[in-house]
């Protein structure tokens, strides 16, 4: 069940309680959230991002951080990770003794300025210190790169541009990259393409992670092709919940299950147990009144599997 | 925009107006079914399968077959084809004057009595005459071969069936063979592993197509496996519906408009407007009351893409 250390399959960052939630309505009390990510460890994931230090004017979802991150204090064989926006995050993080940050920037400018009111450079530079503190502090540091193919107000992104930034983030000492097709429009040729353009820089496929929306049913298509490249890091949310705030054409993340489905299939280990993330995806949708879009809890909710 | 005879790219078999419709509970009018029809050859549909020869008590969707039929006439560019399961389905298709017909065999014993209520050795040996019968009659002739990877109640299905079925399908003069699974439970590794094994036994990879259906998520991860090994034949069903009347579990077919959004990224020429599909995926939402499961359609509503 458990992955050895260097993790020989697929390791999946659960980012349902953190980047699937802020998307939701509905808003979930702290108990239920300490319930959702204890089921979620309980059903074997060994990553999970469970909160955000951003300010609860912004995202009022994740206004409980500081409580959240105390109750769950630390489990072993489980790393929670929070998401941080600046120092004044990363003293709340270290405060809440976090083993793991993640920073998040846009690849492209207009989602920059949208999402975080800064040029995407003043970001990227504001992360070199941060950094260093973080690190500084025992805490490993993930950085997210989003809009990695197209943004809705820029088009195209070049893949030069996302190779670079993704080359400083992980010089400032970044342990992980997790490369965001936040509007989910792009397809296996792509994924391929930015793999092989980090490779031709000495970047490799350990360094990354892939981080999916299924806004056009492309996720897991794009997950298999990575796979097929040798990547091993993939960010998903328990019942495909998620979106963004910030750029309304953005679908759900890859749903964890449908993941889980083909990684199982193709006997490739995750450490989870489809049967408990299931039902944690049930769970998760009665609590927000909704049927999550994940196919695989669909299909197995007549226990037919 | 057309695809070249030989279609140098992924040749996408329409089978919503059959496969898809079947599933619907809401009845559509011959007026609709035959405008469905239309604007799917004006989106550049180049194979459709529009309608089945069988009794009108089994599947009442599809009880004006014959005047559909009549009605669409021939058109040039495109094919139409009529699911036929026996004799004298054969009889009506032929006065049809329908260019090609699709018979159905299970690999499998249960789904094969409960959807066709005989053996699955006597199905496909009544095939052997009705194939001949309708090359004789000038028809082209496609097998599906269902349940290719699992069964809902015989479990796993041994490739060795799969292959010995379909080899004899071809052996009796089929042009094509459509490998279908019904339940949608294969993932990518099992369509790698299905078409080598057809190699091994020198069935080449333009015998056949793939129908795989969505219903735990892993449909389009397996036509991009499929398309990697070489397979440019897909069945799919504009807006993703469909399912099995008889196998509840079956979720709905791979959609259309994902497939094309993913050939499209990838340079893969399907000879499909895109625009013009994901028209046709809202009209038909429409008629049928709901909002049909295929993201491209969703994702492209508000005009964004």
């Amino acid at each position: 069940m458990p992955l050895s250390p260097n993790h020989p399959g697929v390791l999946i960052v659960e980012v349902g309680p953190r980047d699937g939630l802020q998307a939701e309505d509905r808003i979930l009390s702290t108990d239920d959230k300490v319930e959702l990510v204890r089921r979620l460890a309980d059903a074997g994931n060994h990553a999970i991002e469970v909160t955000s230090f951003v300010s609860s004017k912004a995202v009022p979802q994740l206004a409980d951080a500081d409580e959240l991150m105390r109750r769950l204090g630390r489990r072993s064989g489980v790393r929670y990770s929070a998401l941080v926006p600046n120092e004044k995050g990363l003293d709340r993080a270290l405060a809440s003794k976090v083993e793991e940050i993640a920073l998040f920037a846009s690849a492209t400018e207009s989602y920059s300025r949208k999402n975080l009111n800064r040029d995407r450079e003043e970001v990227i530079a504001s992360y070199e210190p941060l950094i260093r503190r973080a690190k500084d502090g025992g805490v490993r540091v993930r950085a997210y790169l989003s809009m990695i193919f197209a943004d809705p107000w820029d088009g195209p992104t070049p893949t030069k541009v996302v190779v670079d930034m993704g080359r400083r983030l992980l010089e400032f000492g970044c342990d992980e990259l997790s490369l965001g097709d936040t509007i989910g429009v792009g397809t296996p040729g792509d994924v391929a393409k930015l793999i092989n353009a980090f490779r031709d820089t000495d970047v490799e496929v350990d360094e990354f992670a892939f981080h999916f929306h299924d806004t056009y049913g492309q996720a897991l298509a794009n997950a298999y092709a990575a796979i097929s490249e040798g990547v091993t890091v993939f960010d998903a949310s328990v019942g495909g919940i998620g979106g963004s705030p910030f750029a309304k054409m953005a679908g759900g993340n890859l749903a964890t299950e449908d993941l889980v489905w083909m990684c199982r299939g193709m006997k490739i280990e995750t450490g989870i147990d489809l049967d408990k993330l299931v039902a944690t995806s049930h769970w998760l949708g009665e609590q927000l009144g909704r049927e999550l879009p994940a196919h695989a809890s669909r299909a197995m909710r007549s226990g037919d599997h």
